[in-house]
């Protein structure tokens, strides 16, 4: 009765792992702010529930395995404002971005085929190739670059016969950082000498700061047989609990196999597809009001670490995240030690390390992932208790 | 640039390939009765959408990934109300049983390794078991014998050494065969001597008619190590579209391995948990007048089946289908003259080629699958049109 080694050599989620340490921490009084999670405090847009609400059908019945029509059409009109044109056939709604990457994972990789994907990157991609049976081989970029990963030497160096797949996630999370269309161009280049599809992971699309375009995947059409688009409500609708997630491509071949797996899984919620058809039907400006918020919480929290001695980090581009290297040897430990010995005035805070999102042995030991998904007070007394922490911490150990 | 050998393994869903010739019939003008897919038109529970009016978070967050304890508590005591005991941890909240059903065989199955089921079985189990890698035995069993397999011969003659469990469908999709206590005892006895697990896909769990008992491998406390217990609201409170299924057992390592996979994808929809709590706060006579309905139902289409010469059928036990043989070749043959030449009144209909639901080549061609999911007196017409059109068919074939 043995369990399979896909499921042993996974791992649990390294951003929840110090959960049950922060509950101790406010079970005690402390008040926790929690920078370490990709859960927007933006309230999720009316819309959401009041096309729910309106819903009046007797039967909550399975949607369409490629979902609802409804929902579909609202993301062709969407792109359509970026120019892009898409058709029913090419889209299949998903439960979250997460089955998007499950699904594609599956229909294109083989026991031991690899998937190329700059590190440090999101946790789960290492879950999902795994369950699929593939493998994950880092590009590895460095703070001092601004995690930066769009160079053909950089990229090419880790392609091996094995290699099926480039995952590329802009706006990224961890690290913020964003692709120019040109970058994009370059990566469609590789892809194409090489017979790469592009996994591209665009659930920050629109969260691209300063005088930077909204850029996608989608906007190249010489490339459009081998993208593959994964999108999401979760983080620009802030609405991570709606599980509406949507697989896109042009890729004819891909999408009729794919629809094999998504009628396996019957259909995504049929309450949340009435939703979400919603939220692709915001105007433009909803887009702008957000991103300008993120914005300002982004310079709040670039600040606000550059008063920190030594900590290295370029201003990421986009998302709601950024990594950065602090002056510690082991961020966990430092982080072990604001739950457990620091606080200020009854605070203290909560960040990812980013070992995790190294798939390299060793790296990423000194450097945390902020998320800035809480208003700009906060993020500013949240970073200010990383920097008073640091002093404590340098403090107690001598230095 | 391939696609993963899994994939292409995959089947397309055999329910619903007809469908575009269903649709073509339907725009000339034929109406079709559709006895082929387990879409109850039994109304949901008004309780879910109300809870779900109800909910006035400002934020559709996350929820956890192993679920809400609202819904996780509402299930312990539905449990209760059977006198089985379980616990939060024992309990992951999916979406839908498909999602349970995908986990499981991710967390148990190696490359190659074998799950034993009976034939018939509901396909997708195909697709989950192939997209972990794993590979479907057939225990198969025949309509002469009301589809019955709980014999210690008949399990044995198919485990091999790279079986890892047996999976069990009680009440059966698509025969509507019900396991009786002593039956699961059975299983249990044979899957410890074997060190297997034992897959519960419980899912039309009330749905038991005429003097049968509810039973449930969670009744068999001597066996709890070994036991995954599927479970979903999409039968049972008329909820397919609600994608909220559980995955339950006591053995702890196996929760603890399928909880990372949980962590992977996230959460379920926030949304529809909310609803799912109040499904599961339904009082017991709730569960007996959908039963009565179906039961009603059940009784009207055997009673119109029984009406056709050759065919061959024991009155099911359980769930809303039913599984017959038919006297012809090949009924996707007869299936296809029903939609594209017959018509009595204008009106046809449309069932399930059982085939697909078998993994021995060549079985089930003469065989078919009704679900009850529409009113009594629309069962009776759609069965008396499989009679009027079988009919019109042997008149053509000149039989």
């Amino acid at each position: 009765m043995k369990l399979s080694e896909k499921v042993l050599a996974m791992q649990f989620s390294p951003i929840r792992k110090f959960n049950p340490i922060a509950q101790k921490a406010k079970d005690a009084g402390k008040k926790v702010y929690h920078l370490n999670i990709g859960q927007p405090d933006v309230p999720t847009p009316e819309v959401f529930m009041d096309a729910i609400r309106a819903y009046d059908k007797k039967v909550i019945a399975y949607a369409e395995s490629g979902g609802n029509t409804e929902l579909q059409d609202a993301v062709i009109d969407y792109f359509k404002g970026y120019g892009v044109d898409f058709e029913r056939k090419n889209i299949i709604v998903t439960t979250g971005g997460s089955e998007a990457l499950t699904m594609t994972f599956i229909a294109l990789l083989n026991p031991g085929d690899e998937v190329i994907i700059a590190e440090p990157f999101y946790t789960n991609y290492h879950t999902f190739a795994t369950a699929a049976g593939g493998k994950v081989v880092p590009i590895t970029t460095k703070a001092e670059d601004g995690y930066h990963y769009a160079k053909r030497e950089q990229i090419e160096a880790c392609i091996t016969d094995k290699t099926k797949a480039i995952v590329c996630i802009s706006p990224g999370n961890p690290t913020g950082t964003v692709l120019t269309l040109d970058e994009m161009k370059l990566i469609g280049e590789i892809a194409k000498e090489h017979d790469l599809w592009i996994i591209a992971d665009e659930v920050y699309r629109e969260f691209a700061y300063d005088d930077r375009e909204v850029t996608s995947f989608s906007m190249l059409p010489e490339y459009a047989d081998r993208v593959i688009i994964v999108d999401s409500v979760s983080k620009r609708h802030s609405a991570c609990g709606a599980r509406i997630g949507l697989l896109i491509s042009k890729n004819e071949e891909f999408m009729t196999n794919t629809m094999k797996i998504a009628q396996g899984r019957l259909c995504s919620s049929t309450v949340d597809q009435v939703g979400a058809a919603a939220l692709f039907r915001l105007p433009k400006s909803y887009y702008d009001e957000v991103k300008a918020e993120y914005c300002a919480r982004r310079d709040v929290v670039y600040e606000e670490l550059m008063k920190i001695p030594g900590v290295v980090c370029q201003k990421p581009g986009g998302a709601f995240y950024m990594t950065a290297k602090l002056p510690v040897d082991s961020v966990e430990d430092f982080l072990m030690f604001l739950l457990t010995e620091f606080d200020d005035n009854g605070e203290t805070v909560m960040f990812a390390p980013a070992e995790g999102f190294y798939a390299t042995p060793g790296l990423g030991k000194d450097e945390m992932r902020i998320a800035y998904v809480l208003n700009k007070e906060d993020m500013r007394r949240g970073v200010e208790l990383i920097r008073l922490g640091l002093e404590a911490y340098n403090k107690k150990n001598n230095k």
